[in-house]
């Protein structure tokens, strides 16, 4: 069955969100004379990124953007660092449109401009719309559309966040390559029909990444980056 | 306050809706043996486009998409030109995806793509998702994103499509402009705080077309098409 449509995750997939993170954060740090890594403030943020979402996922919280779990998140990353006096509220908000200025992959614009060339693209995260548009804008990225966690109102691996991308395409999951650089994305996606792409990200946590070095299940493709899968794809 | 965004109704003021629908429908009437214009029942079904969404927009009937409705509308238009045995019902589906590939109006590409360089864009039209995308891809438009009902699960000039699409993007409707050739449209989107502009599409409904061919409130913006509206809205 022909791809018609290739939905990719967007934070690591896409773009590099920690360096993207540590460079918005840098002058902060430094304004304050905070004697810490800006990664390390990057890393503990994103750290809190899956607690923050799983109240919503159980149910136990309704749907809220992920700009304002990304707004909640800083603070708990803060307080666990000891840092939860050290900066005010007004730079809590500022810092938090990092996630709207991260920088694209090398390969990521034009893999997805050649991938769009032969199908529909479409972000399928757990970003809000109005972080996904901003984002892309900020990256160079065009997107036929922006799908994922805000039209399902929950947050992958929800089978919902999947469906619904698909659905709102009017496509069957066996039309729909998910590309991610997540073995546990693509099992979430894979276990609903969908087919599946594998591009490592081996510095997406730095240099010292132990996790998602290799694919961990039977996808269909596995490339090297995002430009090299559009080309192993084809039409 | 800066624009941030501009909206679009789509169809007629994007795309020649009665010309592609006349293009697409051509060939079915003359396989039939049919002596009706391609026009005829361009204009019998678009007809049928209102009092389609109707029941939907008035609670009665629950959300279905307009690649739905316009199956319907389909069957209703052929039923009242007397031509309901005529058509079977696989040429009826396949008549149906004309509404995925409508010429765009000869500035459309240009003045979206001038207009995206300045601030988001995005469709704000009655059309479902898929619709919105395949349409775009087949008239050669790029958005930032697609808004519009299927966010909404209702139909304009329902309040709640403009404002989950302001919403959704995160802006309050004074930082957001409706761009449509229909008067009516951009009453319901200034009635909530929206900026509007209008520009006129004399020939939508054909040679002999009698409404909307002049602005019929005090607008923001009137342009002769949309370069020339890009151009007027500036930074």
């Amino acid at each position: 069955m022909r791809i018609e449509a290739a939905l990719f995750d967007v934070f690591g997939t896409v773009v590099d969100w920690r360096r993207g993170v540590a460079k918005a954060v840098r002058p902060v740090l430094e304004a304050e004379g905070i004697a810490l890594a800006p990664e390390a403030l990057a890393d503990a943020w994103r750290a809190e990124y899956e607690p923050g979402m799983a109240p919503i996922r159980d149910g136990a919280r309704g749907y809220v953007a992920l700009d304002l779990l990304h707004r909640e998140n800083l603070d708990r990353a803060l307080a666990r660092l000891g840092l939860g006096a050290r900066i005010d509220r007004p730079t809590r908000e500022g810092m938090t449109a990092a996630w709207e200025r991260l920088p694209a992959w090398p390969d990521a614009v034009p893999g997805i401009a050649a991938m769009r060339a032969e199908r529909i693209v479409a972000p399928c995260s757990n970003g809000s719309t109005r972080l996904m548009v901003r984002l892309a804008r900020f990256a160079g990225l065009s997107w036929d559309c922006v799908l994922g966690a805000e039209i399902a109102r929950s947050y992958k691996p929800d089978p919902a966040v999947y469906l619904a991308s698909a659905a709102a395409l009017g496509l069957a999951p066996q039309q729909v390559a998910m590309v991610a650089a997540h073995n546990a994305d693509l099992a979430a996606a894979r276990a609903l029909g969908f087919r599946t792409a594998f591009v490592p990200r081996p510095e997406e946590h730095g240099a010292g990444q132990r996790t998602d070095l290799a694919p961990e299940g039977e996808w269909d493709w596995v490339a090297p980056d995002l430009e090299a899968l559009a080309a192993e794809m084809g039409r």
